[in-house]
């Protein structure tokens, strides 16, 4: 049961955003730029991203949401995304995403975990100074929504068949207020 | 020094904003809500929750900008600032507060700590719904900024001077975008 009284009976990160919708439209933008950008990163890895910073911080809601929206953007590779979030390492995924996951789980730890030879290694991946901006950034994000999700107790939907239906909406309207509030998709 | 190249000098998380103005202008939004709404908690308590939780997470940036910022608030009671700072359960603060930075410690932790003796303790000391909604965002929040400030690296001033200086130009200007990239305040 939630902490408080949303006034709605959305899921997860949406009924604390339906709550407060003056809060939730500039982290729908931050959402937007941070997870559909194509510049560098494609969105599947940082889908991927989000969705490993927030099985770390054990946030039910965010990486199944997340993870299903990863596996659309694989073309349905659930067993690819269960990869990366049970062992990344691996994975069959580039090096230079691996070392990305790294600094993304250090940055989950605290931003000081992130060292100089974490930097390095993915440089020498053929990471660049804004694949790591966006790595550090997602992962610093997804532990305010993670943090957002659970620290009111908002609801997850147990119904796992809802997780794919919503990632589809997410991934054909993106992060805009329709997803939070009690706007539908036009 | 910083683990990308930021092409700027700016301190804190100004150089990373100011090298990324897309995601800086919805996080430059969000904290201007959070920090400097007066519906419910006033500025001061904002900016106390997102100072302690700064010092939680060892953000020597985060935690001295923003202790300067609630010590304008608090009419230059910086001594005060120092007691929610090392132990907030002597400082002469409300006991509503005091709950609340109790709720904030546990999101700092992870989102799952926050019990419902946590809240209820909160709601017998006067806090409503709104005021613990906007206490776990502002934890939260805060574990994003303050991840983003030292997951990039970016510089701390050591001339303590300079945090007094800035605290009065947010103080006076706002979170806007002037506050993180080099546009100076009009």
């Amino acid at each position: 049961m939630p902490h408080i009284n949303f006034n709605n009976d959305f899921p997860g990160i949406r009924s604390a955003m339906a709550y407060s919708p003056e809060t939730a439209a500039p982290m729908g933008v931050l959402a937007e730029i941070l997870l559909r950008s194509n510049d560098g990163l494609t969105p599947a890895e940082r889908e991927l991203i989000g969705m490993y910073v927030s099985y770390l911080n054990d946030c039910f809601y965010c990486h199944h949401s997340h993870g299903e929206i990863a596996c659309i953007y694989l073309g349905g590779d659930r067993e690819l995304v269960e990869q990366v979030r049970k062992d990344y390492s691996k994975a069959p995924i580039s090096n230079k995403l691996k070392s990305l996951l790294a600094i993304a789980a250090k940055v989950q730890n605290g931003g000081k975990f992130v060292t100089t030879e974490d930097i390095a290694k993915a440089k020498a991946n053929g990471a660049d100074d804004k694949d790591i901006h966006d790595t550090v950034l997602i992962a610093a994000a997804f532990c305010m929504f993670n943090r957002y999700v659970d620290g009111l107790a908002t609801t997850a939907p147990t119904d796992m068949d809802s997780y794919p239906l919503r990632a589809k909406q997410i991934v054909d309207n993106g992060y805009g207020n329709h997803v939070f509030t009690n706007k539908q998709p036009t």
